[in-house]
Formats: structure tokens, sequence, C-alpha cells
């Protein structure tokens, strides 16, 4: 194929104008990226490896330790440039051997599936029993006070919004619930928080996530209900409206730790100073596999080192495929490469993240200036065969967002987002919820996308 | 929901000039229709029905019976002007109890996934047992001639190609060696023939099908191999080319029976001659569940009623579900509909047919004159924020391609085809494997084409 692409390249050029030449010459590479990546993606087998060998790996972890030595050796065995780690503080958090949860009903037990909420603290060794006050927003919550909410479990029910057809707008919605619920129903004297869980399936999987405590406010225990426990707690409380839930979390802090960046790099033929990123985070929760939060962006990454090598192509920038530590828990990875960037001065042109699974691709998000959206725009129908058609505002990523200077141009692999939360952050989030071919598309949309920004640059 | 819709488009008739004013009756229409749906839809709970209770459906089996009562029963449950049966006389054809296959190499007996084709004879109550010649196409089977086949069992292993992007594209181009091949290899003498599953995933589910053999010639045994069963077959045969493979059928014919196509109509308003027909088909192949093929394409067809019965929808044409019987083994039930039309006189002026998956909805396929596709395009700008944005031409469906002729517009909805011959005709073709959002999806796209055929017409 390589050499059959360099002779259709070379026939095309000679017999071409100019802009002819141009579309010509990158819709052949971009099929030849297509090519390579639908025959002989390594992607898949690289995700079961992460996912079965390795497992989750939040970051803090011996999980995640692993997670990068394998990062590295896998990219070392592809022979770009180099590849380097970049260190990088991360907290470190466990959820403890212990969490269980249940409410009495009608004379019988009902255990539920129940997960800590990321960063929650623990029960103190022992199960920790209150009535339970259910609202649905914060509204209703500062509506009830502190008369009703003291000493009691808030128990946050709020479903992700079918009808939002952009899942991640439904997300996005229900989010501010877990990220400040617990210290919001602490600021009324709840002794517990419980959520359902951010997802729209009904299941019993619980769905973690990071919670963030305010400081000011009792930090309080915090937990997430599979959508059908949270389901079942609600239909009891109507008929029993003083019903107890009890919870025990052995979740706890530590010290924070020293993890690492991964980083691999093919130079660049004529401006090896300006650097194109791709990149996804190597840290998962520490429930499931993150197969495709974010296993899938770190294979897609690693994929295009891969692709690029084995076609042989030689980048007129710098390449670099980044695997960002800790995402879920700080965002530790993405803010120390910027800092680092910056420090050293290094110009990144454009940067483009994989975290919205590995699901079939469907264009791009983008933070970038009016100019660059064109720009990007006019390349788009080269992309056109392979269903990637699309070009939003909006929606780039939490790994580079950092790295936003006014100039360098920020991406998101935009992909079908419909069954992402029924996986993500949960146990159901493994290597067999994710599909080969939608995983390697989404390989060649990232790679397709360097090589028209390396080829074109945005001046 | 209902009242709020039509308060809002007496608001927007009101201060609006008629262009705008269609245009906003669209959007709101539309978005109601998603809002029914995503919230309220019946297809995932319908499908789990067909799917666990009823199971697998092939057209003539008992299980077809059943799905005939069970069609009948949940339409009518739904309260649409009426509910009938056309009957259909269908083939029928079992697989029967026995069906297994093994090779042997290097002292060791491996067994091997297989499947007969749909149609295909048995081997005579024993095993049958030839050295195996694999080719990958039928011009290496021509050019092998009678010498190298006779007495042998051909082995046609050919992969669809992960190359085409649009899977169905693939799929067609592997498609004659499962429908043609058993005859092909009996014109030179072959005693069996064995082929490659037609499938993207690599794994040990075989997928069935028809097979179609030309009746001049030998009707000798076929059956597909998982494509992991193919792999390792054609393995051993790079260091044992006279392997010897065997493999035992029970299939067998019998005489055609009657079923039935079951139809559910709301009768129109304005123009009740003029009928508007979304459907699929009823059976499925006898392995697995048929959840996928064509369990999807009823429930949403199904849920289409419900919907329309649900939101108060008054249509101006005649809107009817038709659950087609065997589109698998002959498309009797298209047939016979078709030609009961034209008998008839009914005006039909569209038909809809999703046989695809139950996947993400991106737009539809169409088989539709200049204007009639003109006319479409312009009221795609109301589906974008659904993303239902793509018209092609082509790919509308088998059981209403027997309507066509010449005026009434033809459509298939179009979804993401990534994972569908993962399924197709497989055991792996169960309810697990479709997602509630992206079924729902495909209803709502469903209903909201009708709703715009039936409020614009094409004249």
């Amino acid at each position: 194929m390589k050499n059959f692409t360099f002779l259709l390249l070379s026939l095309i050029i000679s017999y071409s104008s100019a802009a002819q030449s141009a579309f010509m010459k990158d819709s052949t590479m971009v099929s030849a990226i297509h090519y390579e990546i639908m025959t002989n993606s390594e992607a898949y087998e690289n995700l079961r490896y992460l996912c079965k060998e390795i497992g989750h790996r939040l970051a803090g972890s011996e999980g995640a330790d692993r997670a990068i030595e394998w990062g590295t050796a896998t990219l070392d065995a592809y022979k770009p440039d180099r590849v380097f780690l970049m260190p990088v503080e991360v907290p470190h958090w466990t959820r403890g051997r212990m969490e269980y949860g249940y409410f009495d009903n009608e004379g019988k037990r009902n255990a539920v599936a129940l997960t800590a909420l990321g960063g929650s603290v623990g029960t103190d060794d022992k199960e920790l029993t209150a009535e339970v006050v259910m609202v649905k927003s914060f509204e209703e919550l500062n509506s009830l006070g502190k008369d009703k909410i003291k000493g009691k479990i808030v128990f946050f029910n709020k479903a992700m919004d079918p009808f939002l057809i952009n899942t991640g707008a439904a997300y996005g919605n229900t989010y501010p619930i877990r990220g400040k619920g617990p210290s919001e129903a602490a600021r009324y004297g709840a002794v517990g928080c419980i959520i359902r869980s951010l997802t729209m399936a009904d299941d019993k999987y619980p769905h973690t996530g990071g919670t963030q405590y305010n400081d000011s406010l009792p930090k309080i225990p915090a937990a997430a209900l599979s959508s059908v426990d949270a389901q079942a707690l609600a239909d009891a409380l109507k008929t029993n409206p003083h019903l107890k839930f009890t919870y025990h979390l052995s979740a706890q802090a530590f010290p924070r730790k020293q993890q690492a960046n991964v980083i691999a790099e093919i130079k660049g033929s004529e401006f090896p100073d300006e650097y194109i990123v791709v990149g996804g985070h190597l840290d998962s929760w520490d429930i499931g596999e993150g197969a495709h939060d974010d296993g899938a962006g770190i294979v897609q990454s690693i994929e295009v080192i891969r692709a690029m090598k084995a076609m042989g192509y030689k980048p007129k920038r710098t390449i670099r495929a980044v695997l960002f530590i800790n995402e879920e828990f700080g965002n530790d990875g993405g803010e120390t490469y910027a800092r680092v960037v910056k420090e050293k001065g290094e110009k990144h042109i454009a940067a483009i993240e994989t975290d919205m699974g590995g699901f079939t691709p469907q264009g791009f998000g983008t933070d970038v200036t009016d100019a660059q959206f064109d720009r990007i725009n006019s390349w788009l129908p080269v992309l056109e065969h392979f269903n990637i058609t699309r070009l939003r505002r909006g929606g780039s990523g939490v790994d580079i967002a950092p790295l936003k200077n006014g100039s360098v141009a920020l991406f998101g692999l935009w992909v079908d987002g419909n069954r992402y939360f029924d996986y993500h952050h949960s146990g159901n989030d493994v290597f067999e919820n994710v599909n080969k071919r939608e995983l390697d598309l989404g390989a060649a949309a990232l790679a397709s996308l360097i090589y028209l920004i390396d080829e074109h640059g945005f001046e």
C-alpha cells in the first residue's frame, strides 16, 4: 500500500492543477490512512491487554503504575523518535474493601448496588443509618431547609433527561448533583448523601465519578446507587416516607504521590519546533476496566503513532501522542503538561483529545478561532466518504484544555454518544463493550485530522 | 405534552409568515414526536418480549405463528382503527437437530462452530467427509476446474472487506458466495460446500442466511463456519493441504404453508385512500433471537402506531404499520402485499422500511423520483437537531421493493451500520445487543418522516 500510495500521488500531482492536486493528495492520504488502520490496526488488541491484563487504573494506584509502564513499552515498540515520561503529582484515594448499602421495607431487606463517589470520606468503619429525604434538585433541597434535612441522608434522585439528543448535555445538566450534592446536603446538616447514578441505562450498575467537597462544610459519605436501585428506593419512599437507609463505605485518602504522563514523539522534518498533540487519559475510575473511558482514547492515540510509522509517513511538524495521567481526579496530567509546555516555550499549533468512548466517529468538537474554524471546514470534504462530516463549536477535552492560549487549535473527537453514559465510570465499562471497527474508525479519523493539520498548518 | 404542543402550535401559527409557520409547525411536531418516544416508548420492552418469550421465528415455523399472534395482540392494544391479517404462503424448512463439523490436524480433532445455510439439503443422516479445496472467489474456483474439485468440499474463505466504510457494500460484495457458492461448487463436482461466515467480527458465531440452489445442478450440503474457525481451517490447510473436513447437517424441506402479514391502520382524515406504510419483517433466521434483524424494525413500526395514538395525532392520510412475513427466505410477505395493493388499487404514496438493525439513525435511503428527492431534502432541516442529516440514493428495503411503480416513494431507515453484520443471522443477534436509546431514536426518526410526508404529501 505504501508504494501504491506514493505512485498514485506522483501521478496525481503530475496531471492536476494546484487546487485539484491538493485535494487529490489529501484524499489519497486520508484513504491510505484508513486502509492502514482498518486492515492492520493493533488498537483493539492493545485495548484488550490494557483492560484485561492491567485493568482499572485510578491515578495514584498500582494499576496506574503498571499502565504507565505498559504505555511506555507499547509506544517504544512502534519506534517513534522518542518516548519519555513527564512526572506528575497525583492524589491517592482508595475506596477500600467494604462498600454496601440496603434499606428495609415491608419486612424485607433490599440490598442496593452502590459505589462511593471518588474522593468521598468513609463511614468510620461502621454502618451509617438514617432516614432518607429524597430531592430532585438543589432548589428542592434549599426549600426543605435545615428542619427537614438535619440528621438525615439526602437522596438526590435526578435521572439524565432522555429527550436531550446530546447525551453530553444531559450529563452536564445532572453532573452538578454529583460534584456539589454532598456538600450542599451537608450545608443543611445531612449526615450522608446518596445519588442516582448518572446514566441513561436502567440497570444494576452504580456509576462513580469525582465529587468536590466544599472545605468550609462537613464532609459526609457520598455514594451513587444504580438506576434500578434508585427507582426501587424512590418507590419504597412513597409508601414508607420514614424509611431508613444504611450504608458502609471504607473510602480513604492518602498523601499525594508521583506518577507520569507518557509521551511519544515523531520529529517534524520541516518545522520540528511546532507540535501537534493527540491524546487521551491513561487513568480510569477504579471499577470496571476503563475501556471506553478512556482506554479507547489511549489505544487510538497509540494507533496514530503505529500507523504513521507503518506507513512511513514523515510529518512536517512534530507529532506527539500524550497519555495523560489523572484526568478523572483533578486533571493533574493536563495541568502539568500545559505548564511544562509554557516553561519550555514549545509552540503547540493543535491538540486533539479522544475521550468520548470508542464509538463511531462523526466529526470534531473544536475550541478554535474563527479563521481556524473556516480553514478546518474547508478540509472536511476529503473526510466525507469516511462519514466524518460534522464540526461543532465546543467539545474539545479536559486534558488539553489547560493548553488554551488563544492560538493553539483544540479538538475533541466527536463520536456517537448514545451508549457512552451507559458504561461511563461503572463496572460495565469493559473491553467487551467496545467494538473493534468503531474503535479503529476513530483512530483513522484522528490520524486523518493530524495529517491535514500537519500538511496545511493554520497560517 | 399534548396540550403544550397544540398551544405552542397555535401561537406559532398566529405570529408567523406562511413559510416560517410551516417550518415552526414541523419543528414542533418532530420535537413532540421525539419527546413522546424518548420518554414513553414501549419498543424496548416489546423487543424483549419478542426475543425472550417468542425467540427466533423463521417463516414456516411455530415461532413465526406465535410472532404473528403476538404482533396482532400488541398492535390491537394500542387501538389503531383496525388490525388485520393478510394470508401469505411461505416455505417451510428446518435445520433439524444435528449440525456439527470438525477437521483433524496434527493428531488433534478441531470442532468448528458451523450452521447450515438456509435452504440447504442435509447430509443424509450421516457424516460427510472429504478433502477440502480452499478458494477466495468464483474466478479461483473456475480456474481450478473439475480435476481439482470433483469429490471435494469447496471452502469459500472470503472475508468481508474492513476497508469499505459502508458495511452494506462489503456484505453485498461477499453475498454472492453464500447465495451461489454451493451450486457453483457443485458445477465442478464438489460433494459439499462450506463458507466463511459473512461478518466483520472475529468470533465463534457462525452466520446463516439463504442460499439459492441452481435447479439444474446437484444440491450439495452447504454450511457457514465462524470467522475464527474459518481462519483456523485456512491455517491448517497451509501445512496440511490434503486435510479432510467432516460435517453433518440434518436440514430438511417441507411443503409450503400459510402464514400472514400483520397490518395495523390509522385512517386518514382528509385522504383516507392514500396510504403511507412503515414496516419491517416479523420473521427471522432460526438461530439467535432476530433482535436487530428484524425485531428492531418490528417494534419500531409498532412504536410509530403507539406514539401517534398516544399523542392524539390524526393523520390526513392512512398510516399503516406492516409486519411482513418471510423476508429472509423468498420475500413472500412483500410480494403478496404488493400484489394485493395492486389488485385493490390502493394508492400508496410512500413506504418506509426499517431493516438495518436498531442502531443510531443517520438519515434515509431512498428510491424516489428526482422531484420527490428534492422535496424530502427541503424537509430535512427540521430533523437536523435530531442528527438525521443524510439522504442517499438507494437503500430502501426488501419487503417494500415490490411496491415500486414509478410513483410511490420508497425509503429505508439509514442507521450506523458498523455493528450490524457482527450480529446478523447469528446466535449473537440477541436482545442484549440492542440499545434502548438507539432503538427509540430510530422509531422517532420513522414517525417524524411519516409526519412530514403526511403533512406535505408529494404533490
